[in-house]
Formats: C-alpha cells, structure tokens, sequence
C-alpha cells in the first residue's frame, strides 16, 4: 500500500510530516509512502528513505489561499500533486495538513465522488471522556444540507466506524436540540424521518451537552452546525485551560499544588487531543483523502497514517459505494 | 414596579424561588412581588411579606408537560397567571424557572409580541473569561429562522446590552463558521447583508471557539445553532469538571494538592456560572418575560429579578419597539 502525503501543508511542514512519515515506515511494514514537496527540505528531515519515494515540486498552497482558485491554479502544488497521485493510481490513499478547503477542492476534483454520493462530509474523530472517540460528520463541508445529504453521511459514518475504528454496530445519533423525535428544525425533522428506516442503528436524537459523554459513536448533521459545534468545543476547552492556567498561578502555594497536579493536567489534556484519533476524513471520496490537523506534529501525522491505512486496508471507500449502490440512498 | 413571579417553576420551586423574592424586595426599594402558587407552601418560606403579594392557586405546568398543550389546559397554573398578570396590567415583568416552550408559549399568547417582530428570541447572558459576558440570541425560540429575524435578534439584543446591561455601543457578531465576509450558508450569507446595513455596531463574523474569550458582546443567530452552540458550551464545561475531579481525586497527593486549590476551581465555576448574568430574556414581546435557569438558586432568582427590573427601568421593550417602527426593520 502507498499513501502519498503533502509534505508542504501544515504549521510544522515540512519538518514534523517528514518526520512522522518515518516513523510511520518504521511502524508498519506494509507501508510505502511519496512524500511531494520540496526534495531539499525534505531530505534534511528524512532520515531513513526505506520505503520513501520524495515527488519534488517547488509550488505550495498557502492557508491564506482562496481553496478553488488556488487548486485551480497552482496545479504542481504539492497537495494537487499528492492528490493526482491517487487520481492516477500510484497511491491508495492521500494526506495533507495543510488549508482544508483545498483539499476538499483538490479531494473532489481529482479523486472524485463514489457514485450516487452526492455531497462528501468531512469527518473528523472527537475525544469522549472515556477515550472512546466519536465521529462527527459533516463539520464544514456541505454547508447547506438537505436531509438526503445526512442519510448518506449516516452510512458513510457508520461505515467507517465499524470498518475503520473496529466498532461493532456502531451507534449512529442525530444532532438536534432535544431528544424526543419531534424536536429540531425542518432539516433535522426530515433527517430523523430517513435515519430511522436506514440500514444503520440508529439511535434518535442527540444533544450537543452529551457529545463528550460519548452518547453516540457516529453524530450526524449539517456542515454549519458540526462546524459550530466543533469549534465550541475546541473552544470552550482552550478558555477553560486558559482560565486553569490563569487560577492556578496567582500565588505562591496554588503554584506549587499546580505543580504536584502537573501530570494530572497533562493527562487531561491528552485525553482531550483529538489528533490521537487521527485526521479528519473527506468521506465519500473513491479513495481516502485525510486533512490532518493543521499543527500537527510528527506523532499526528503517524495517526493520520495509520488511520488512511485502516480505511484502505478495510476497503472503506468501496463499501460506502456498494451500500450506496445496493440500498439505493441517492 | 411590580413583578410577578412563577413561584412553583424550577428544580429548586417554591423554596428558593420565595427565597429569592424575599432577597430581592430587601435589596430594592422599588419593587414589589406578586407570588403566585400555592399560598401555604409559599408562606412557609416567605419570612417577610412586605411588598410581597400572593396569588394562590394549586395549578401548576410540570417540566414534562408538552408546552403548547399545557398552556391551553392548565389555565389557571401558576406560570400561566404571572404571564396574565402582565396582560392585565398589573406586573410589568414576570419571571419563571420552570417549562421553557410553555413559557414562551405563555409569553406569547398573554404578553403578546411587539408590533413589527415576527418571532421573539430566548435570549441568554453567556460567561466570558474576563466576566464581561454576552448575549446569545435565539437559543431554540425560532429554529428555522430568516435572515430578517436575525436582524431583528441584532437590534433587540443591541438594545438590550446597551440599556440592561449598561454597554455603551454594544459590538454585535454575526455566528458563523468563518470570519471572512462570504462564510457560511445560505442563511449567513443574507443575514451578514442585513446586518451591515442595520443602525447597530456590527463587527462582522464570529466563531463559537472564540464567544469564551468575549469576541462581541451580542451574538446573532438562528435558534437551532445557537442553541447547539449554549450547550456545546455548557456540556464541554461540564465533562471537563468532571474530568478533573477523576483525575484530581486519583490518588492521595493529588487530593491533598486538589484540596488546597479547592477555592480556585471554585472561582473559575463561579466565573462560568451564567447564572450571575440572569435568565434567558424572551426578547421582542411587549414586556420583559425572563426564563431563569430550571436549577435556580435564590440567588439566580434575585439575579432574573434585578435583569427583569432593569429592563423595565430602562423601558427596553419599549425602546425594541420604536427601532423596529422608525427603522421598518420588519
């Protein structure tokens, strides 16, 4: 198997993507991997070529680019090319931490959509408290969604939660803003109606305030909402650790209890990096197109690895297209 | 002024609602209370009576009644007569702590909406980090909202945080997913329109990981977001706080240290503690119809108090209504 990565995407590139796709080489055996970017940069992180093919290009896109003008535009970027590199069968699967836009642009155009999906979800894995992790899809992709739209990212994420993260009869949620089936707005009342008849387990109605509970495996929505979720979550765990932070170090003696409590701290805001469980998926895509988190670190970019490695491996991207095809959810 | 009170709504009803009411009468002047619920279970905690009046009745809506029903039916519960009290003159504010979607319900059909506003908002004072807070409207009241009622959330919330809450030239923020011009859906997009032209301070997009850190002090949006975003917020806190008691209480050195920060993990609940700011203002009816929280204490009664006394004092409802009239904001 070969995953092609963007070596230039990402707050830390290339620098921590080199250096987690050498420790990913080293980890499994299996695995070949085309870095694409610049070759000396590269090579100056590279210890160990085992297995590792560099595709040279100078061109990059940048987080500030506008996402479909630059993939139009820089088309020997090293994302495009990383991406072509599935397009055109050297690679099985493609990563880059770089503008998220982009690839979805890059993912679309040139791996293209599983027939019958209409519109892909990116799909990222979030933390629970007991280290369970669920999926939440769709978070940015399909803005305004249609209740069509959460039906397939219902199977989509069932899908790759039983195949990808080896959970059995995973239970798939619908986010809305009570429990009982009549809550929501129209598009959620639509959706509830298509996820209950759906070859999924569906389990009704979930709330935002549960999430990190781990009340559901797979949590399905529109693109707004999951953004906005997603974000508040982010969100409220940085002020909250910024509060911590403030608190504990106002005096002489909370600095010192804060400091018998550091590992504690640590170990919470482990549980809370949700880099553990890789990247976010571009699901519905023919091949596994993974956004990494745009400061990952070499050990983000291992689990980015490993998971576009799973998907591949589990043949996720063909069984979302036969399940689609065979129940007729287009 | 006189505030009539729901004295049998809420956890914590009639106890620390009575409680509350007796504070706040010892705490202003100004003010007087009609308590209405059941006489004899009110006196017992109502230590003083002066400036406090009762309107018994042994009716009340549980939180498990179905809103629109309960409101029809139960004419003569406690929150239903507090609501009329209004109607008929004879409070200019009422206040509840029980069912939330009865007492918009009941606001709606008693108090009435003001002229020109198509749907009123459920408006909380959300926490930030430097205490300063901000106003988040809707919160569930209209979820599938238009970009004109997102207008109108604008101004009734800029006038709100000027006049209640005292903020000279209230920066007002418009929820979405980015925060470049041309983010989000088709429901942003519009509103983002509006509200540039509209005779309020708008400083454009907002994230929901940035409303923590105090981005603006009035938030826009339509109910089903905002209402994910309130308990994205609050559940993320909530699992937090229970990840650190886990953690911290661990093993004995960790409690010992745990222990000695106890009255600064306090301080930092207590900043969090949107209980402080008042209850959820139901925004756009003709006079101030305030939702405290379901588990208030006295002390978020006397809190929902003082909100519904200074917006009686500074005439907002009045004020929403002359915008919307001299403006054609409709």
């Amino acid at each position: 198997m070969r995953i092609a990565i963007d070596a230039m995407g990402g707050d830390n590139a290339p620098k921590e993507i080199v250096l987690g796709a050498v420790a990913a080489i080293e980890k499994y055996d299996d695995l070949e991997i085309t870095l694409v970017g610049n070759e000396t940069e590269i090579k100056k992180y590279a210890t160990n070529l085992n297995r590792i093919t560099i595709l040279h290009t100078d061109e990059m896109i940048l987080s500030t680019d506008e996402p479909v003008r630059a993939v139009r535009r820089k088309k020997n970027s090293s994302m495009v090319l990383a991406a072509v590199e599935v397009k055109e069968g050297r690679a099985d699967a493609c990563i880059s931490a770089g503008n998220t836009g982009a690839l979805m642009t890059a993912g679309l155009l040139n791996v293209g959509r599983i027939k019958g999906i209409e519109r892909p979800a990116l799909s990222p894995t979030l933390p629970t408290r007991n280290g369970d992790g669920f999926v939440l899809l769709d978070v940015g992709a399909n803005v305004d969604a249609k209740p069509e739209h959460l039906l397939q990212n219902a199977i989509m994420g069932s899908i790759y939660a039983e195949k990808a993260r080896g959970i059995a009869n995973p239970r798939v949620g619908l986010l809305n803003i009570g429990t009982e089936e009549m809550k929501g707005n129209e598009l959620s009342k639509q959706s509830f109606e298509l996820l209950k008849n759906a070859p999924i387990n569906f389990v009704g109605n979930v709330e935002s305030r549960d999430l990190l509970e781990g009340v559901a495996d797979v949590v399905v929505c529109d693109g707004f909402s999951g953004n906005l979720v997603l974000k508040s979550l982010e969100g409220t765990a940085m002020s909250l650790f910024s509060l911590l932070k403030e608190e504990l170090t106002s005096n002489f003696t909370s600095k010192i209890a804060a400091l018998v409590l550091k590992n504690k701290f640590k170990k919470i805001k482990d549980k809370l990096d949700y880099s553990e469980y890789g990247g976010a998926g571009l699901f519905g895509l023919k091949a596994p197109v993974i956004k990494a988190h745009g400061s990952s670190k070499s050990r983000a970019v291992v689990n980015a690895i490993r998971q576009a490695r799973n998907m591949v491996q589990e043949n996720v991207a063909g069984t979302i297209s036969e399940t689609i095809e065979k129940d007729k959810v287009q």
